[in-house]
């Protein structure tokens, strides 16, 4: 994927596909705009004019009612005029290619795309075609990336730990089929995570995995020896077609997230997940219910971090909070 | 069901689950802000700013677009964000549970839920698990209760009757299957309707409905004589898993409301029904469509409560309605 | 179908059912009210209060999240409140009747309904028994009309030819099952095209088409010969129940917009198309993509007809574009 797609001569964000390449300048100042929305998501009035009169398209040719309430629920905070389209059921279902699809939507004048796609690369190719000053938004294509996920994970790490120096990750599970992952290991290394781990059983960890500067655990608890931050991914079991996998039950025994396990990382370690949980399968109940888990947390700072994204992929990120909420 | 989770200690409104056990002087202020958005929605700007920067969500577990559209535009006529949430092919799907999707939408920042499930007794479970300040409204839960809808029976009874001391209302039909004949039942006796009537086969009408303080008839013209208000309910074949029932024609022939009949009541009873009706069932067209028929008011008022429930929940109502129109 | 039920005796616009008997003088209202709109989808903030306060139902009973996503971002840059209602699946699968249906929207306080159906003559139902001041926007039934499309059409004609006297217009395809062809028609005449022509196979030709005052032409070139617009429509296969049709690469043989036939109309003609295409169908990618295509700007224009039409439906659009955005 070209980095420069996303941010360019100017250093400014056009797109927001992939954290891979994603300079840590640009990370740090979606984390510190996402930091002002956290206080305004807890204000009385959650309302801000930044994207008033903009036409923003949660275009799904994926369903995932989950995410898509989260970039909605942004957008509207925002004062975006939102449109949602669950494409799966029409227009693709008329015959209509992807890009004539964009291309209609575009000449209604949109200002951003939200896609999801069960194909990687649709949202990279997505942006491609656009005109410019339209933003796109990758809300999770394929096995690829889901940088509005990795982004908040981040910001959820910065917010309980402060400095990424000196901090070990691990990343737990079914490494092979998350985007969240692979976002995620592209931000926490260009922040300078010194240590990061990704567990799990061969069946489910990419071969080259070791490229991207990831050490490799397949026994759990030498894994989570000392860590800081735990992360349990979802077992992806829709993604895995016919691929030799182990049984939840299989799973939860090897891998899966207990208080005991979770002892072999750091008394302050972090508990995160993307959501939605298999309880039982990745995480024990009282791991993911208990004093350690920021799960909850990381959807609400998942609010701040894309309307973050939203507000300066608009241009309008820098100044609008002191404003104060809509007139 | 616990009545005091919907009031506090200081008599304010927690959550709307169910008419039992509301105390009168709510229901009746429940009424009275109704009562000022009939106005407004009667205005050529309908269009206040009482739950500016909330975010508002519907949470279907079963679909209902009726009730959903009621609700939505009950939210958006108050200036909230809305968000629909279909949730049966989404997140529980996904196999995640009830308060775990509850959690999630809550770790949004969500001021408000409004709460479809086919299971009685899910909006107070989720009542019972949310945080101080946020509301839930039961939209509907199994055969429990629908108490929205029995608030905008009691304000279309208050509206053409003034007065509830002395009147007769008679329930006519399915009420063992009837969420909406409950609620009804306990606002009615707690504003203090004296005779109180279920009509219907033995087969749809609960062995102890008495308890509650209504006379059953089996009968239908016994039933009818001299009513003030006749309420047809809804025959819901759709929660009528194998039971023995009457066919549609069986159930017309002994208790659907024609004109005839409906002559047995006082000379200006009125009609309702929660609708949607089945024309040839429990009403005939003659009815339905007729001098006595206030079932299209009923909806007209429906929007009303709903946002007089939602305003009062936000403690945003008192004094609001001075204020005018949206700036 | 009675025009005067769309255009009252002071000449308002009453509702938008179809093009035909619209008198010219209001095609060019909406028109030129539409131009303005074209800039104000322009400007940075795309919005204005003309609707503020009103609630608009797009009332879908057959599926169309195409059509329903231009009327839906249009009612929302005039500030309206949408109400999306996808009917198939929920209201009239408890057997509620079209008319019970609307009566409880209407009840709603509802504003406007734009209607799509899959019967002739539904929306035009529909206006005759709404109340007044409640008006109805014929969003496609059946075979019948899309008046807005036809609108948009001769929008698009307009934009690009500036004055209709003189122009050659063919339109190519399924003539027969197509509701676009009907209402860009009418509106062609009534704004005095003098050479209207529709191509196709005979199948796919209406027998008594001649009567609209168009000539037919089984040959696509001679049909071509010297046109000013060409208007390829799509081969509506779901509308085909049974019929003797050609195959997809039958049609394209005979009847395929190619640049080899293009040749044959004036060299400066435009080529349109309703969308969504079939590409390699009605059209060749090198025509729908190239240079004498103004397929996208019909979009863009369509988002600025349907703001013109439910402004003027709501009285609102005199001078209100003078006052800028919203405040």
């Amino acid at each position: 994927m070209n980095a420069n797609l996303q941010v360019d001569a100017q250093g400014r964000l056009r797109h927001l596909l992939t954290t891979e390449g994603l300079p840590a300048a640009m990370i740090r100042r979606i984390l510190d705009t996402a930091e002002q929305f956290v206080s305004v998501n807890e204000r009385e009035v959650k309302k801000l004019p930044l994207l008033r009169g903009k036409s923003i398209f949660n275009v799904f040719f994926e369903n995932s009612t989950r995410t898509r309430t989260t970039f909605e629920i942004a957008a509207k905070r925002l004062s975006a005029d939102v449109i949602n389209l669950n494409i799966g059921a029409s227009s693709t279902a008329k015959g209509e290619s992807l890009l004539d699809t964009v291309y209609n939507l575009q000449a209604m004048d949109a200002d951003m795309f939200v896609v999801r796609h069960a194909q990687s690369g649709a949202p990279h190719l997505i942006a491609k075609h656009v005109k410019p000053g339209v933003a796109v938004i990758n809300a999770g294509d394929g096995r690829h990336a889901h940088p509005t996920q990795g982004l908040l994970d981040v910001y959820t790490i910065r917010h309980y730990k402060k400095d990424f120096s000196g901090l070990s990750v691990a990343i737990v599970g079914d490494v092979l089929h998350s985007r969240v992952a692979r976002s995620q290991i592209h931000a926490l290394k260009t922040l300078g995570v010194p240590d990061l781990r990704v567990i799990g059983p061969r069946t489910l960890i990419p071969a080259d995995v070791e490229r991207l500067g990831v050490t490799v655990h397949h026994d759990l608890a030498t894994g989570l020896k000392g860590c800081d931050v735990v992360i349990a991914l979802r077992l992806q079991s829709e993604r895995m077609n016919g691929a030799l996998l182990p049984s939840a039950g299989e799973f939860f025994k090897a891998y899966g997230l207990t208080a005991e396990r979770l002892a072999l990382a750091k008394p302050d370690a972090i508990v995160m997940h993307p959501g939605p949980m298999n309880r039982g399968v990745e995480i024990d109940s009282h791991v993911a219910d208990g004093r350690q888990s920021v799960i909850l947390p990381q959807v609400t700072f998942g609010i701040a971090v894309r309307m973050a994204v939203m507000s300066i992929l608009a241009g309008s990120a820098a100044g609008a909070l002191t404003d104060g909420p809509a007139a």
